[in-house]
């Protein structure tokens, strides 16, 4: 194998973002988990939708908008993800290539709609996500490109994918064809809940050769079912090269077998929306590591990607990161 | 006729806007025309989406959106326009519908889809837009509703519906619906271009009963094809009961037979689209007309509401307005 041509290809969800405004009443009166992710069928998403306030559509996909972040940071990124021929379908596949993301999943002719997630956020800028998977459930060995995969430093895989039948699988493959290729892989595990619906396919991913992991403290406790996040790290440690482990305000963790590395968050003006902060996190992170940056880089990286996606709604960038990077002395 | 059960139904174009930022260079090398809108066709709105940057798609419609903003301003609005049945149809549907706007125009099952218009929003907040009228077109006759039109104190008409053919026919139906009724009639001049691709039309229009006339300085002097705008403000003066006329930075200018009275613009931080500020002037202008407030105060409304609008992507509000009227001591 030879250079690889890009620095990351994701594979996840490929879903429209719908993003309204609630209070934490609108949360509490629909047994909504505040900050988590549900799956929900399509009446559901009918039903929650109509009860919704007025809303705008952006496109997101936890792995999508980390490539969307790598792009903007002006790394070359690749996406591999199932939406519907359709009006959303249109919207998600614009909005990825036209940042400059290479995206050639076919869409699907048949079946269900494109994904789309119902996003509550409060007061606070906390998200809520309610997400109805759609053509992304179909999601499977077939649509794995193997030149993208084998052509990309970094496979990086969304947790979330988890969830639909058959993604799990194809993430085992995917991780064989980038190793089989001499690439790395990294995974995300996205929510606590997906982490709990989960843990033993995760368990498994990961020891088969994750080499970098994204997970939030949350997540990370109930990966290993302990009860603090140092017990957390010690196990993380034992079983994956690198572990980039974000703590909300108190900024994030990058857990290596040379020791642990702490990064302050950037700080922000105002938190309208955190939808997407882990995602973005995890693409400053990624570019830095497929660029060959050092780990309190790599996490500076991601923390001034997740700093410019909370200032804002939706989870892509609105300023192109490279810029801000730039400025920061952070690449040149 | 009782008393009307609504304040405002507007008449217009039922557009989800898609909105995408670019430089002065874009627009320039499309031979777009800054700060107006042209309509476009199915493939010429293909190839610009094509070319676009990432987008965000938020309900719009110029009538639409003012009617939303007479709701986020506590009045009761209703709406007449066209969608198609498809995801767009869906969401614009919705979102005009969960700010509490009466709608129930059947959406259309066959033909184009939804009308779309690609919004490209450059650095000084200017938004220049590329309509594709699709379902909304064959907006006729048959789509006014006597309930709504009978049942509101005041028609309001979108100057841009004038474009579709068989449209013109329905807005002076409307028109004499609402005067059999005893009602107000309300016109907005949309755009200067539109103006000037129907200029003997809009006249005819006003002379057979407009008694509330909205338009911005380039829009009222096209219209009467004068050079300056007192001449334009001595015109309308003669044709129409009331005229509210904006002057971007400079305010607005009530005109009425008793004279006229000056609005100041309600300053604002940072300029970040100007998509809708003609719409909100008009819906803040609109709530407090049909409340029977002074011209001064009315002004005030469609001020505060603009100034809303232009301080975020895309034409409808973020905060309910009728809180920041309230704060101003604008209305109780």
């Amino acid at each position: 194998m030879g250079e690889p041509a890009i620095d990351v290809v994701g594979i996840g969800n490929a879903i429209v973002d719908i993003i309204a405004r609630c209070d934490d009443g609108f949360l509490s009166s629909r047994e909504l988990s505040k900050g988590h992710m549900a799956l929900i069928d399509a009446a559901a998403a009918e039903a929650l939708y109509g009860a919704m306030g007025p809303a705008v559509e952006i496109s997101g996909g936890s792995a999508a908008n980390t490539c969307a972040g790598v792009a903007s940071l002006g790394g070359k990124a690749g996406f591999i993800g199932r939406v519907a021929e359709d009006e959303f379908g249109r919207v998600f596949t614009h909005d990825i290539r036209s940042i400059g993301v290479a995206y050639a999943t076919p869409p699907a002719n048949d079946g269900a709609p494109t994904a789309r997630s119902l996003i509550l956020v409060t007061g606070d800028g906390e998200r809520t996500m309610n997400t109805f998977l759609g053509a992304s459930v179909e999601l499977g060995e077939a649509e794995l490109d193997p030149v993208l995969i084998t052509g990309a430093r970094i496979t990086y895989l969304e947790g979330y994918l988890f969830d639909p039948p058959g993604a799990q699988a194809a993430f085992h493959e995917a991780a064989r064809m980038a190793a089989e290729a001499g690439r790395e892989v990294a995974l995300s595990l996205s929510d606590a809940f997906c982490v709990g619906r989960h843990r033993a396919a995760f368990r498994a991913l990961i020891q088969g050769g994750v080499e970098l992991l994204f997970a939030n403290e949350e997540e990370i406790t109930m990966l290993y079912e302990v009860d603090s996040f140092d017990e957390a790290v010690a196990a993380v440690r034992a079983e994956c090269r690198t572990a980039a482990l974000t703590r909300g305000a108190k900024g994030s963790v990058v857990v290596t077998s040379s020791g642990l590395v702490e990064i302050p968050v950037e700080p922000v003006d105002e938190v309208v929306d955190t939808t997407g902060a882990g995602d973005l996190y995890a693409a400053g992170f990624l570019y830095g590591h497929a660029r060959g940056l050092d780990s309190k880089t790599c996490g500076k990286l991601g923390s001034l990607a997740a700093a410019e996606i909370i200032g804002h709604l939706g989870a892509r960038p609105e300023t192109p990161l490279a810029q801000l990077a730039r400025q920061k002395g952070l690449i040149s």
